[in-house]
């Protein structure tokens, strides 16, 4: 479940860390198209944007074939999605654009965006943009700072940011360094 | 978790029925690719062979795009599965090899299979066959059976048979006909 507080003050992004076997505690996962940040941005704008849940077993039919997926548990945000629902795979957390602390430099997150809603609308909403014109691959802005370099289309508003589970975090909100 | 005696007796294919949020209460989930029973033979073929596990959150990464997939609980046979893994998606039991209960008509089953592992080699084993050289989609075969056909070569040992969920079963091992 994704809890109250577990988001940037002011803005309705949830940051979640997995917990152990959460893919798992919940009843229902949702499987998803990955692209890897390094990667063009054509590939983010490429990976199939229907994926339909179909059958008792809850198999994923996507409309077209795609190699990388990842299975998140069914999360409010991450079920919410329609169709565009994509991940964006990033090697380490600095790519936000928060204060992070040291923790967020050494682990890798998933940026889950919808590219249905490309349109640059609030300002203190994120996200997923391209660097250098999409040739370096993927970013996460903040609206206003889109809007201040005259953006007004993103590659998909994030949703959801998510960070691996760590074993040794008791206190999970905590060591958050909130802006 | 598989279970002592979810099996049918004298053959080591574990016959489990899922439960409630098991994709779920296990600790680690596996993306499999999924081909509908009625397609032809050549797709069982051609699903995705090597899929490998990659990262901190489990992306599965296949060696080419493929639209269906299912999530399965980190079971011993699926896990144990190393390339040349799928799933065949049946809509009804009655292909399984064994006498089955009026249940079995009315639900659809999940056959997962092992590619690597082609030759028809215990007479005790189950089988991926096609039916009518392929034009028909495949069925699961007994060894024996494949033997006195004179059949040597399979599409694939299957290694583990999966049932739905369903709500009302309380003793989900009493309700099989075992052979």
């Amino acid at each position: 479940e994704v809890k109250e507080g577990d988001s940037v003050a002011g803005v309705k992004v949830p940051v979640v860390r997995m917990k152990f076997g959460e893919v798992a505690a919940s009843s229902s996962v949702v499987i998803l198209p990955v692209c890897k940040a390094e990667e063009e941005e054509k590939e983010v704008m490429e990976a199939p944007w229907e994926c339909k849940s179909e059958g008792e077993f809850g198999e994923v039919v996507a409309e077209k074939g795609w190699k990388r997926w990842v299975v998140l548990p069914g999360w409010e945000p991450v079920v919410g999605l329609k169709s565009g629902g994509v991940v964006v795979s990033f090697s380490d957390a600095r790519v936000l654009p928060w204060k992070v602390n040291r923790w967020y430099k050494e682990e890798p997150i998933l940026v889950v965006a919808d590219r249905s809603r490309k349109e640059v609308a609030a300002d203190d909403g994120f996200y997923l943009a391209a660097v250098d014109g999409g040739a370096l691959g993927f970013k996460v802005e903040r609206g206003s700072a889109l809007k201040e370099a005259g953006v007004k289309e993103s590659l998909g508003t994030v949703v959801m940011v998510v960070r691996p589970w760590r074993g040794d975090t008791d206190n999970q909100v905590a060591e958050e360094d909130w802006e």
